[in-house]
């Protein structure tokens, strides 16, 4: 079975096409600015990776694009569009109405619909592209594997704002959690790693990325997460500020005069890293720059994670202890200097770094903590993809084996 | 030397009559519902409680009849209103121009009144009986107290957020703390009850009442607290929602129509345990309903719990350890169900109540945690007035000795 798993935001197209039989990917690319005269394609496969300049005006023209390369006699691995036995989607928010990956169906797409006011930037561009391959692939099994399905079992305690119940009633408003597709896999291998059943470990996993969150998971399960309603709440992030007082929304409307919509880009596009920094939202480039002496740079790296380090001590509390602290994504895996920053002065709650090991580790699966440490200290580096194709694959079976049944 | 200590609110003024000499309080009372035609004033001295209507249609009326009943021939406990020697103010808002205790001059009410921007509820009626008790009792030293100063000493990591740094130099948005004054008397206390020096210890300090605090105390010095910019932030109080994500501002404007002063009513007013519950704000009346099976009661405490106990792990971690928790104000002091809910659990952190004592201490100085127990849990009933009257004695005696050497 060949299984094409697309991730799709604002403005690109993420592509990978799983092939089941050997567990292995046979390209994989995006399709970026999209709706700009500058979209591209970039692709690999075959040991290498081509880029050129496309035209993707809009997410359906986007979605051609990656089929044509797939079936490209020159750098495509499929002999035809037919090949493709099953399309996993990652779909950001499936809000309170979907806890598990589900196949799509019209009432499926309908209910994705009602969570676009949840998650406005996000679920359209998806359904523009499940709608786009339904269409293009019919019969084949499309199937939704969503980024808040993951923290569905957090406990009540966990998931409530404090405002009157009634706006939780009657609009929903409640933490979701996103990047669960990441928490997921990373817990899982953290578990493999360690060579123990999942279901006798208490994990903390830090998604460090451009977007940031954290989990704490017991027995494989989130029971508490950091990114709230919205992706806004929680860890300083690329451009987004995390938690802050609610008042200052009110003191900005007032005092500063700025409309709700400058606000939200403010505290969405232009806080965060970049925002302290006034630099970079990019953790390379801050470090850099604090190393020269820049102490804004200094200060976001230190205010991220200190950010962390409260998080850390929020999810011991709420586990009552800890087996397995987990770095993965773009910082947590590539940026020993934050991982170092947050490990430090731990011991207390059993968290000791192999400051030498943890230097060396960029991007490979590798236990950092030291010898000594009660926590396993580790990074994972995140496959969502894979995720995705396993979840894709097993729906589809299943589909298939109904729909079959059906006909005989 | 006899110190009348003042604690002005939007629609109270609260007094106590300190005699220094042996450190008693000869008498306290409130002026309540100011600008109502129910206003009232209760009186406590001498062993006697009075409750009488007044009128005080303002701040300046509502002084006087402080002052009136003070001098009163029956109730009163001065002879004449030239027994007090000096006047100290609880100031809730020092923005970041008072880091200490200070004797008002014409200088200091002008930087407070720079601060009602920031504190457009609580500093107002401050300056109003500032003002009034300068002009009724001139040459008397008075004191500002401030609610923020005690927080001052936090690193930049812990009060800024992750704003544009530009939002911090130009409008001075950064996290002050509140319940400053409390979070310094019971941690003074504290240290004495463990008979250790306050150098030696780390701290958490718990003020839960209808306004809610932790601090996190390294050496005495608060290094973190949970109220920021405002008092809005961080636990869940009687109607306030503490933390949530900053996006469910914009949701609630966009998507449910309400204006900034609506969600900012709604966030201060009608949230919290009010809003939770659905029920009242107070915990002894939500235990109540809870006990009874009430739902919602029941949910209401135990994400207030839930919230406390993450603020615990976060200031373990920004601590490195801990040595003495405390539980301060009404509900700190009153509620034995908060103390157990908020420390179950809590062993691999070295907590660990007596859950007898526990359930037997009602707003009385205890150690509540078990002989086994690495961290000293105990109940102190706060006492902002003592540190007032302290600070006031202290810099009205300077005030006085510097004035006697430039008249000799």
């Amino acid at each position: 079975m060949k299984i094409l798993v697309l991730n799709s935001g604002s403005s690109s197209v993420k592509y990978q096409m799983f092939n089941a039989a050997d567990e292995q990917v046979m390209a994989e690319g995006i399709v970026g600015k999209i709706g700009d005269a500058g979209a591209y394609l970039e692709h690999k496969a075959k040991g290498e990776k081509i880029r050129r300049d496309v035209i993707a005006m809009n997410h359906k023209e986007a979605f051609q694009v990656v089929i044509d390369v797939l079936v490209d006699k020159n750098v495509g691995v499929l002999g035809a569009v037919s090949e493709i036995s099953a399309v996993g989607h990652r779909v950001v928010h499936g809000g309170d109405k979907f806890f598990a990956s589900t196949v799509i169906t019209d009432e499926v797409i309908d209910k994705i619909e009602e969570c676009v006011s949840l998650s406005p930037l996000h679920n359209p561009p998806n359904l523009l592209v499940i709608k786009e391959a339904k269409k293009l692939l019919p019969g084949v099994p499309q199937v939704a594997v969503f980024d808040t399905a993951f923290h569905h079992a957090m406990p009540e305690k966990a998931y409530m704002y404090a405002l009157p119940y009634e706006y939780y009633r009657d609009y929903k408003i409640r933490r979701y959690g996103f990047h669960g597709i990441s928490h997921r896999y990373v817990s899982v291998r953290a578990a493999e790693i360690v060579q123990r059943p999942i279901e006798e470990l208490k994990i903390i996993t830090c998604h460090l990325g451009n977007g940031s969150s954290m989990a704490a998971l017991d027995k494989g399960v989130s029971i508490d997460t950091s990114l709230g309603f919205t992706p806004l709440e929680g860890l300083i992030m690329g451009t987004r500020c995390g938690d802050l007082d609610p008042a200052i929304t009110f003191f900005l409307s007032r005092e500063v005069g700025l409309s709700i919509d400058e606000i939200d880009n403010l505290m969405n596009k232009k806080s965060g890293l970049l925002g302290i920094s006034g630099v970079s939202n990019d953790v390379r480039e801050i470090t850099f720059q604090a190393h020269s002496g820049n102490k804004r740079c200094q200060l976001a790296l230190e205010m991220c994670a200190y950010r962390i380090k409260k998080y850390i001590g929020a999810y011991i509390t709420v586990l009552s202890s800890l087996d397995a602290l987990v770095f993965t994504a773009g910082i947590g895996e590539k940026s020993p200097e934050m991982r170092s920053m947050v490990c430090k002065d731990m011991g207390a709650l059993g968290i000791e770094l192999d400051e030498k090991k943890n230097a060396e580790v960029m991007g490979i699966e590798s236990i950092i903590s030291s010898a000594e440490s009660k926590v396993k200290v580790m990074v994972v580096p995140t496959n969502e993809e894979k995720i995705i194709a396993i979840d894709t694959l097993k729906l589809a079976e299943e589909e298939i084996s109904r729909s079959e049944k059906g006909r005989t």
